[in-house]
């Protein structure tokens, strides 16, 4: 019998469509079962993908232009960097299986619509770097360092123009989901990008009746494999070809039609999309993390900022900041619990760029997101940001008691409308959990600080520096109030870890 | 006949005043005729100060206590550095002779309650940095490194408690407007703030009625010192014990009562101060430049960012960041036809920190706002801000113009409030003059340019690194569509001088 490992893709293939309708099937293991849609592949081709998410044997029963088909298949367990598809779990994300997963992604827009020599290298790449989540475009993009021609169309073109969505170019398809599984055995997601506005080629202006029937075929062909992320669009807001039903449409229309209820986001350029049933996370072009804190609050969903700006050097500002401060800003978010994530944009001649075309990293952020990752994932469970407005403040609070009192006085009489301001300017980055406390001082400058740590307990102090990539503990017994001495530089974070006593 | 110079102090002193009320005078030359309020130095001695405006022979008749006293003097034309009080003139500055007068201001606030040796060590250390203003407060101040006793207190204290404002101490205020006078001598502008909330000596809480007192006698005292700028507070929106009421009390009376008209401004923490018929300019406490962009949008006044963080390594945000933040605070401020200042925090164990009680300087910011000053006082007029959104920007529309024609239907095709908000993040920091324009790019490290320049004409370009404070020619004759390198790094800024040709 054939074997296929749990949230693995089983696969049935059916030659016999001949212009018939798209076959389905009903899968079956005791109580469970599931009727899948296939989807065509040619005029004469077709098949229906399943991904099992318990073990066992399974039983199908395929309904294909009046032919019946039947068979079994055994769900074995997970093996390697298989843990199911990612959902969300609060404001943060887990696999299937309960694993947690700390969504470290990068964007390549157009990786898949370049020569194969070159898509073999962006997945080569992505084996030596930290990402595990990648932000990926269905159709081909068109803007500065985007002039070439994609290998393939997704659809064949209609006589007389435009594009006929019933007719699948399987080439481009096959080659879509080849990478989206060769991302899988890599352990990286794949966000994929259903619409976007950067257009030559008259993607962005098909109806929205082509529009659905497109996503059907991309939930159809795409929903069993685990790593599909759901983005409706690369800025939302830019595409102005569709309106906000047309967006609301897409997103209910796919929440339906997907039998896994993958994620669901749609990035911005300049208005975060609004709240949602459907929508599982919000996905955020900001280069200020305070709005993804606020975002986070407003939404109670996972924020993921990302497109924060691109370490880079080309001339649009999206595009040019240090790797330092694209460092920053992740830790920025992070601290605030919320995501952020990389991108790279320097110039070259050959318009080979890592954020559109994929191919090799030359910046310096990609080592300290790996140290990132490795900081975060030393960390148990999960990090809420601590709501640290100057009366909470451990640094404010303690070091002068008048000047502690004068603060809460403040904070007391203010209106609503100045207190909410307020909090949204002076909220700091410090990720909480009842174990630990990870503050980021972003690019302040302290030679000291003061800390209020519980006085009925021993907690260990540790100063991090994210460029340097350094960890230096400089206590092992701290409690109740005290000083502690700093850098004074750009990029400190500061983690406090309870060894024993009361929660932090 | 004693000789004034036009805009200096011309004082009559008065030893017969027994407790009555204060004396007034009226100076005349020619049809000018200002009636000018005196003040008591203490129970028996009083003085009128006058600050002569035109050259030539004043005439004086001054009455106290039932005498009158009878004079002339003679009014002979401005030297050194004196050119008079500074005044608004759109969204810019000049002194009274119709100079420029761009402000470069620093921040001292309780320099005036130290020792007197440190007060001499300011003053000297001001002989040698760019500052031509600076913030200093009346009252004494009373947060963390600020704990010793000032010298002096302005009034005498009420039997029972409280103050007596009808009772000045004549060392007070002969120390604080010997240094109004030794900075007028210097050049430098003293933005007195006359009320602030850092107090534990009960300043803070005097009556509405005392407040206005207090206001007339300041006013009576130092109105004729030309260097004067009345800041009604530091950070209003702190002073919890006073209402917008008060605020503007204290405004209406300063613009009434003070004969000169000398500057006025309100500076805040969180909410800047709303547009009132007597603000002569914006003083803003804020981080993100673009706030100041918006206000001088809206007040049509000059703007100053009075405290965009000072450079340092305290534990307060205000306070810890670097030498390069603060320059390019700065830059974006000027670039935006803004103005921003200058302050220090270096934590020093003697507590003796710059930005409140001045001594010595430590950071590396001087030197650069040194550089900048210079790179201003080389361009002729004043800068506005280049409305630089996408559709007229430079950078955006001539690269591509498949892409610039994208963007132009972008910004056609958005709603209003998308469009105001898009303006207010994407607008860059570019002042503009028929004669040049200063681009500052800030954080991005673009390599490259695309500018669009007139066609008839002929264009000097410079480079220009506002940290290494280096100057580069790159082309004396550009026009038309360029591409210009850049290196690539942050705190370039990019400036063109028209040669010959269009207005840019």
């Amino acid at each position: 019998m054939q074997e296929v490992e749990r949230y693995g893709v089983f696969e049935i293939r059916l030659d016999t469509v001949k212009g018939g309708q798209p076959p389905c099937a009903v899968f079956k293991r005791g109580e469970e079962f599931y009727t899948i849609r296939g989807f065509c592949e040619n005029e004469d081709e077709a098949a229906i993908r399943f991904m099992p998410r318990s073990e066992g044997v399974w039983h199908y029963t395929a309904k294909c232009n009046g032919h019946t088909l039947e068979g079994d298949f055994n769900c074995v367990p997970c093996s390697g960097v298989n843990h199911g598809p990612v959902v969300a779990n609060g404001c943060h994300f887990a696999y299937a299986d309960g694993t947690r997963y700390i969504p470290m992604g990068t964007t390549c827009y157009a990786w898949i619509h370049q020569p194969p020599e070159l898509m073999a290298q962006t997945l080569e790449t992505l084996k030596g770097v930290p990402f595990n989540k990648i932000r990926m475009c269905v159709f081909p993009k068109s803007m500065p360092y985007n002039q070439n021609e994609p290998l393939w169309f997704p659809f064949e073109s209609k006589v007389g123009g435009g594009w006929d969505v019933h007719k699948p170019v399987a080439a481009f398809w096959r080659n879509l989901e080849s990478n989206i599984a060769a991302l899988a055995a890599l352990g990286i997601e794949a966000d994929l990008i259903l619409f976007h506005p950067y257009d030559r080629w008259g993607f962005s202006k098909m109806s929205r009746e082509d529009n659905l029937t497109y996503l059907d075929y991309c939930i159809r062909r795409l929903a069993a494999y685990r790593n599909i992320w759901w983005s409706l669009a690369n800025e939302y807001d830019l595409g102005f070809t569709k309106t906000i039903e047309d967006w609301d449409a897409f997103g209910e229309a796919v929440a339906a039609l997907d039998p896994y209820g993958h994620l669901i986001s749609v990035h911005n350029w300049v208005s975060i999309y609004p709240k949602r049933p459907w929508l599982t996370h919000v996905s955020i072009q900001k280069n200020d993390m305070s709005v993804a804190f606020n975002a986070r609050e407003e939404y109670r969903l996972p924020v993921i900022v990302d497109e924060c700006g691109y370490e880079g050097n080309i001339p649009f500002d999206w595009g040019n900041i240090t790797g330092f401060e694209l460092i920053n800003r992740m830790w920025t978010a992070f601290c605030f619990g919320c995501y952020c994530a990389h991108g790279e944009t320097f110039h070259r001649d050959d318009e080979v760029l890592w954020w559109s075309k994929g191919g090799k990293l030359y910046g310096e952020s990609p080592s300290r997101i790996r140290f990132l990752y490795e900081v975060l994932k030393t960390l148990p469970g999960v990090m809420e940001p601590y709501a640290s407005v100057l009366i909470n403040d451990p640094n404010a609070s303690s070091s002068n008691p008048e000047h502690a009192a004068f603060l809460k006085n403040i904070m007391e009489n203010m209106g609503e409308k100045e207190r909410a301001q307020i909090i949204g300017e002076l909220t700091k980055p410090i990720g909480r959990h009842p174990d630990y406390r990870l503050q980021y001082l972003r690019r302040s400058c302290p030679v000291y600080m003061d800390m209020r740590l519980p006085q009925n307990g021993r907690y260990r102090l540790e100063v991090i520096d994210v460029w340097e990539m350094t960890r230096e503990i400089i206590c092992q017994k701290a409690s109740g109030d005290i000083r502690i001495d700093l850098p004074g530089k750009e990029g400190i974070a500061v983690l406090v870890t309870r060894l024993e006593g009361d929660e932090l």
